[in-house]
């Protein structure tokens, strides 16, 4: 089964598990509005590349992990979009949750995916008990305080923001629970994954803030100008969009030579490329051409 | 070392992990103001009661248990306070979270906290990982969709309530987490356990009741009058006052009657009646002459 496949599958059916009867029904639907479609699914992708890298010899431990980062990252998502944050009203091109379910909703509907994902992995064959707790310490980790997802919101609530600190949490602390996790998942260590996750995210991070600033509403599918008008720092702000397009190429490539040696070591490499031609021509003719 | 301080070494050492420099300082602020010092800790000392009926063969187990439990009860506080919910001013007698640090650290405290919880049960040792896993999915069972507290709050935007439902899960769901976690920090099945932690919670829900409808302000440290205000269900203005008061004994001496046998079953019927004197008692003259 290709991995996009096992992800959606994954997904599905943790969340059939949170839908079991009896249960509100306009919460039920408004997880289904925050997860389904869904997006390009980047995180959980890699998290299974590198899982197969490693030899995935547990598939059904790296099926939960996957589906677990994900949930995690499309709660945030909608307490992101919150009134009290960014007040966004679109989301992957559809209405935001809360702009479609009430805001009461759009707030038990990030608090249910972060427990939803816990329960994924809680679920996890009490044979590979060991591997499921150390997925259960990543991706807490990497979501919460003081280094996780939520760290890096509540940076932008500081009167001096710790810019590495901001950036490593805000964006790339679910790209290296990606990679780590990936390799927890097939009973390898996962420090020497980090560096690939912290460097994914890094560009990442270029490319968002690139879009940010270059494009329009109706190519992003969600509002632009977010940083600018939120005073969040932006890269493109700082150096120009020519330097951080340069940026990006060269983190891209020290992405690439960051991964540790394995046998999926090259189709990894190519998953890695492939992302990143994803990435850059992202930025359509208009955009670049202001590049 | 007795229960309360385990308990709140446990729940110290956990909020001592999430502000580990660098961390945004005013979320840092927040956590420590939604979790201390704290309420009567009831879901912990229960879990640690019934752990300890249970032989309590792993005391760290427990304490982690105890302090994850407290955690999401803390971030179920956080989020119910919301002005998109209750709209609160006032928690445990003091500012409410959105009221001291801004609605986006409110939201941020109840999602870091729930991450915490796990976190904390992430870091039980790998040789206790099958009963650290099953208190992950216990936890996150009562906690999530479709039968944990998220399930309850989501219960009061549908046009039809179904009651049971809601009630086993707004307010029993914790207290089910609770003796079921006790069993399993123990060692022990939890089933056998969920019956007394279902019918601890429903005596916490009537006597809740019963405070709602009778009380003043100044005596509860929060807004009264609640559930008439938001239109929720509330049993005293189901059966009046006298009917539920009686109910809420029967309901105390049969969750004593559920205790399974246990070595420690004497000393856990001891704690359940001392619980209840807090409940009932509770009610100060004013209210139970009311009744």
């Amino acid at each position: 089964m290709p991995a996009s496949q096992r992800i959606d599958t994954a997904i599905r059916a943790a969340l059939a598990t949170a839908s079991a009867e009896p249960a509100p029904g306009r919460l039920v639907a408004a997880l289904d509005h925050a997860v389904l479609p869904g997006g390009a699914r980047i995180r959980p992708t890699i998290l299974m590349a590198v899982a197969q890298a490693c030899g995935d010899d547990r598939p059904a431990v790296t099926d939960a992990a996957a589906a677990a980062l994900e949930l995690v990252h499309c709660a945030s998502l909608v307490h992101d979009d919150l009134p009290c944050f960014d007040d966004a009203d679109l989301r992957r091109g559809k209405p935001s949750v809360h702009r479609a379910h009430s805001e009461p909703l759009a707030v038990l509907t990030g608090d249910s995916l972060i427990l939803l994902a816990f329960d994924t992995l809680g679920r996890i064959d009490r044979g590979d008990a060991a591997r499921a707790l150390d997925l259960v310490r990543c991706l807490s980790a990497h979501s919460g305080m003081p280094g996780g997802i939520c760290a890096g919101q509540g940076w932008e609530s500081e009167a001096q923001i710790d810019l590495r600190a901001y950036h490593r949490a805000k964006t790339a602390a679910l790209f290296m629970a990606a990679t780590e996790m990936g390799a927890i998942s097939a009973g390898q260590e996962p420090d020497a994954w980090t560096d690939l996750g912290a460097l994914i995210g890094e560009a990442f991070q270029v490319a968002d803030d690139l879009r940010d600033a270059l494009l329009q509403e109706e190519d992003l599918g969600k509002p632009v100008q977010q940083d600018d008008l939120h005073g969040r720092p932006n890269v493109v702000a700082e150096l120009g969009a020519e330097a951080a397009l340069a940026r990006l190429k060269d983190i891209l490539a020290g992405a690439i030579a960051s991964i540790p040696s394995c046998p999926g070591e090259a189709a990894l490499a190519q998953m890695v490329r492939a992302q990143a031609r994803q990435i850059v021509p992202d930025l359509p003719a208009r955009a670049r051409s202001a590049v």
